[in-house]
């Protein structure tokens, strides 16, 4: 087979994705960005390695959706709207234009829908496993941004969307005998979630407007949670009965009661934590309906630098052996 | 052995480095940027894979230096100076914390001495080699910069420094017989080269200033040559003998004539090379002096699209079987 040369591929296939006038199509070494005036720009990066962060039968849309999503989530999580990314991609020997066509499809969906413009990047041959490097650009209409610091006690604590599912999809990917019982129907659910994951694009100016700290979870809510108390300061107690979980986790979980755990403090969420002052709580919570993004209040920061309190639906102390998945 | 979690490992190791407040110390998912008013970005990304870019018993202090020099080649070929970088790691599972601590010198060695802050990325292990992914933000004064395309018919051609040194350092390090009739100080200042490539950060203002296009030399000086010129739909005609060697290179191929083609279409020179008007050649030539870059004009942008015209010192046309090398 023929194989394209890294220009003709990157005419071929990641130049339409290329929106941007200061990308000139890819046709160059860099790119010149200027943000609008009064913006100012919210950066991150993420590395998502093959048989580490995704399983490397997996679909190359969804790996390359993930890539972008999980920058895209921490983006939100900081209240910037998508704007522009870089993408390093290794490739082993044996990539087929196919497969290669197929990432550029999901990656150039997923930049149309969440506006989100390729500014350029680099191709490279690796003899190890596929490795995507995204370096993630977002706007913000200030000179501030809420960090993992500043929650104070008497906030709300919050988390959108649902807990767990990314890491029962894991399970259910591996055919792990504890989803067993499940309908497929919803271990698919639990799959996509783990490939797909949603980022919380359309909540980040209400996160903006309201968070006094904020991150997304995607090394397991119980240690993210801790990582978020740690920088502030601060401690919390969380009512284990109000965390959100989709149909899916909780059929999981009313079959296993012991995945409850695993729904805590696995990873693959990319839902927001954030702390949101008494005062804005309500505010907070409609705008997120009007946004059209599930949020759910889990408890409330309090003061001090002990581990939070984990209540169950009775009111007993729980407590988690593993804190937080670390894909390092 | 203790192994630091990545939590500890960036706040030892990579915290150091991160110098702009908006970093918040990398204790954040991401960092707000705000460029100084009236300045751009110029953003590129370029990864390196061991055994594909470098050696993986290359020491780690150049293998830092190395991924972050490169793309500091791509902003000074496009006029910018250094001002930012995230850094993408992915490590192997056998990474000992004295490798780390020594590419975290290299890197911070030249973070300080380019002025070029740290202000984000992500730490993953791989089942494959050690990869780095490097995204770099330069700034410019000005809502443009120089492309490959813009070299016009009677524009001045022109490198910095000198040309083939990296790809002789390739040979020297892999102890290629051909090299071996050279003194070992020669041997050694072409490994070197190789390892450390010396980005012309110094004459970025004056490329800005002046060139019609300019890219950085990476894959060859022919073959980037034939990309510039594609760019720009020209052609043109190079002298040779005016192609700047080193007292090294020019000593391995007065032994062995054959390299002067390994010279001109070997990578890894991480030299400027541009097309300047000819109204701005004096100029241009005068400023780079007075930067302390060393300027060799090698040739004339002539009309047309057809290949460049190589001549050797006795007129005569010569063409080059491998026209670039590529780590694709």
């Amino acid at each position: 087979m023929t194989r394209l040369s890294e220009d003709a591929l990157i005419a071929r296939y990641f130049a339409p994705l290329a929106t941007l006038p200061g990308a000139d199509g890819l046709r160059d070494d860099a790119a010149l960005l200027t943000p609008p005036a009064g913006m100012s720009l919210v950066i991150t990066a993420d590395a998502l390695v093959a048989g580490v962060h995704f399983l490397p039968d997996d679909p190359p849309e969804t790996i390359a959706a993930k890539a972008l999503r999980v920058n895209l989530s921490d983006l939100a999580a900081k209240g910037a709207q998508p704007y522009a990314f870089t993408l390093s991609l290794a490739l082993p020997g044996d990539w087929t234009e196919a497969w290669l066509a197929g990432f550029a499809a999901g990656l150039g969906r997923d930049a149309e829908a969440y506006g989100f413009a390729l500014i350029g990047g680099d191709t490279v041959k690796t003899p190890g496993p596929l490795t995507i490097a995204v370096s993630a650009f977002g706007l913000v209409p200030s000179a501030r941004i809420p960090r993992r610091a500043g929650a104070a006690a008497g906030d709300g604590l919050y988390v959108s969307g649902t807990i767990g599912d990314g890491a029962f999809g894991l399970l259910a990917r591996r055919r792990d005998a504890a989803l067993a019982g499940l309908p497929a129907g919803m271990r698919e659910a639990l799959i996509t979630r783990y490939r797909l994951p949603q980022p919380r694009v359309a909540l980040a100016p209400v996160v903006l407007a309201h968070a006094s700290a904020a991150m997304d979870i995607s090394d397991g809510f119980v240690g993210d949670l801790a990582k978020l108390l740690r920088a502030s300061g601060a401690s919390a107690e969380v009512d284990l009965a109000a965390v959100p979980l989709s149909p899916a986790a909780r059929a999981a979980i009313a079959g296993q009661p012991r995945l409850f755990e695993i729904a805590l403090t696995g990873g693959d969420d990319y839902e927001i934590l954030c702390a949101v002052p008494a005062a804005g709580c309500a505010a907070f919570e409609a705008q997120a309906r009007a946004a059209g993004v599930a949020v759910a209040r889990i408890g409330t920061i309090t003061a001090g630098a002990a581990p939070p309190l984990f209540r169950d639906a009775d009111g007993a102390a729980r407590t988690f052996a593993a804190g937080s998945f670390s894909h390092f």
